[in-house]
């Protein structure tokens, strides 16, 4: 039996990967009177008063809503609420897993973008964030952007969670090859909502420039080829608009090929295969290869390595440095509920990012990210941003 | 520290009445790859082609959103979405300990009907039930009747669950008495959500006449008195004159004590000290008082007796014949998931009322229903709506 196979045999036999469970049981009248009516209208009139103090008094405490609409799940594409669930479930676990986060999935049967944003406003009162789960771009941009006042934290994981994860690789790959963060060429292939949070976390896109300094050059490529300022056919998409503009300033046209010439790391949210020998030998000294196609790699790490990569990774669990977003998103949320943040501003995404290279204690190529098994690794992220929110100006 | 102060205590222990519990544990990269990517990618492939197979592989199988927009909380009024949480959650957790039912809380910042029905249509996809809650009327009526199409049982506990408990503590009331249930004159004071339903089920609409035979004649008074088709003031109502049309079929008009002569049944929904002595004194031999005002009744039990009352029940519980939702709900929604219902018949209601009634092996004055505390009941509510629908024609 392979792994679907034996997926879909555990599915059957629990029938919902969590349950619900009661914090204090109700064994006689008088834990009845406490835990709903009548006592609880005491709590009621608190709240409505002082509808802060849900955050104290409610499962808002611990409890995020992972959203989504089922129109970019896995790599399966556009399949809707219902084969969205069982993804949205699995994340609902690690949450608690990793983090002790109470999460639940929300999975709707709407794909306007205007309705989505409207229904997460009004359930968030039981939530204390919004994890934002496979939404196709660039909707997923305009309804994060849209929800940013909510008062809670709102992030979506496909776009600040892969991002996290994979400068925090980076990171740990450029210590390796002498090379600075400051000096890198990176290539990005895919220009959907991993592709463009990238993109932007390496430009330091809305940071304080004393606190993050931009690498080098980052060339980002779509199906089209390299995203420039030339680009006739991006005109109406304001995302690739506005990722002309921070990314290429040199106005290069061309295919991934061209792009590759002399960088130092290629960032893959692409397709299988789409990174040949010839493009990693065309690359600068040492090259960094984040192929995290899933489930098969723009390139395979021994092919790859072949044609003299210093570092590889991947989004798979059987090959060194599983580039996986598990990796961030616990700890974000851990660490953005404790201190109470309304938000998750640029610099606590960069303080995750660097707590969770931090969180490998002797990197080497083989080892640039922990491994999602590792103890730890969400508490580590948690401090860091929930530190983050703390020390904001 | 009375039981209010209490119940805050404890609030602020538990920060949050129910946790989230994954029913399997990550140990490993493997159980990652079941629960998880890539393993669960199979389960979105098989929901994306058979939706309807969520009630088998996902959390739909055992889970009701318990959905509200405060604006009818306790007898607290329009309190509001934070309000509404404490009270939302305390029923997830009496679903989960009666009837094993997972619940959450969806507590909605909005109280635009349309608004509220689009969003309940649009989480849809991981609920096998919405239990509708604390809702005013008229826009609870709207709510549940758009969304019975739903294709999952939708049901406002407080319209059915009070009638079904109001039904059964009836029932067996009447037997007592010596009374047929087609002989009784009944009065209810109170034409928001409960009284209506309670009017509705009492006169058997929607019901097969072969299934259910309605009572003698009810009069239904609100706050300006007996509702008849002569009330002008009720025009704008369109469920009020609905209830002009099937209730008091001589058109009398009056207060409420007027109705009250010769009554069989005063059933309160309605507010603390509505019924006097001299009310009672006028009803007819052997009266039945369910006076349900929370959490002072409309008249106290022992002010009852004394004018000879024969069957008091009350909505507290440190009375005899507690009439309380809790009786109902666990069970129903127990009922209709295991049997795969689509929606809550008339006849469905009918049958929990029954065997709620039929769950007090020996009635006698001080004990025409159930205790909350007792075992077994919610199954016995749950197998008779499960068969019900089962045998549906």
């Amino acid at each position: 039996m392979d792994i679907f196979e034996e997926s879909l045999e555990l599915h059957k036999k629990l029938r919902g990967k969590f349950e619900t469970t009661p914090k204090a049981r109700i064994e006689n009248q008088h834990d009845l009177s406490l835990m709903y009516s009548p006592g609880v209208a005491r709590i009621s009139e608190v709240l409505a008063s002082e509808p802060e103090r849900a955050s104290e008094l409610t499962i808002k405490s611990n409890c995020v809503a992972v959203v989504s609409d089922g129109s970019a799940v896995l790599g399966l594409g556009n399949i809707g609420a219902y084969g969205a669930i069982p993804v949205m479930e699995g994340k609902a676990v690690l949450f608690k897993q990793y983090a002790g986060v109470d999460a639940f999935p929300i999975c709707v049967r709407t794909q306007n973008t205007e309705e989505i944003i409207k229904l997460v406003r009004n359930i968030s009162p039981v939530f204390a964030g919004v994890n934002l789960e496979d939404i196709s771009a660039p909707r997923c941009f305009e309804i994060e952007e849209q929800l940013q006042d909510l008062g809670i934290p709102v992030f979506h994981d496909d776009q600040h969670g892969t991002a996290i994860v994979t400068v925090a690789a980076m990171i740990n790959a450029a210590k390796l090859a002498g090379k600075d963060m400051t000096d890198l060429k990176v290539v990005i292939n895919g220009a959907g909502a991993a592709g463009t949070a990238i993109a932007k976390m390496l430009l330091c896109v809305g940071h304080d420039p004393d606190v993050c300094q931009p690498v080098k050059e980052v060339l980002i490529c779509d199906s089209k080829g390299i995203i420039s300022r030339h680009r006739e056919d991006i005109k109406g998409n304001a995302y690739k608009v506005k990722l002309s503009l921070i990314t290429n300033h040199e106005g290069i046209d061309g295919q991934l090929a061209d792009a590759l010439v002399d960088a130092d790391v290629f960032v893959g949210v692409s397709v299988a295969g789409a990174v040949s020998q010839d493009m990693v030998r065309s690359m600068a000294d040492k090259p960094i290869i984040l192929a995290m196609a899933n489930p098969t790699p723009e390139i395979m790490p021994e092919e790859a390595f072949e044609a003299g990569a210093f570092v590889v990774g991947t989004g798979r669990s059987d090959f060194p440095n599983q580039v996986n977003n598990v990796l961030a998103y616990p700890g974000i949320f851990r660490g953005a509920i404790d201190a109470g943040a309304r938000r998750i501003t640029e610099e606590m995404k960069l303080a995750a990012a660097r707590a969770l290279a931090d969180a490998v204690d002797d990197p080497e190529p083989g080892r640039v990210i922990p491994s999602v098994m590792e103890d730890g690794v969400a508490a580590k992220v948690a401090k860091a941003v929930g530190d983050c929110w703390k020390n904001r100006k």
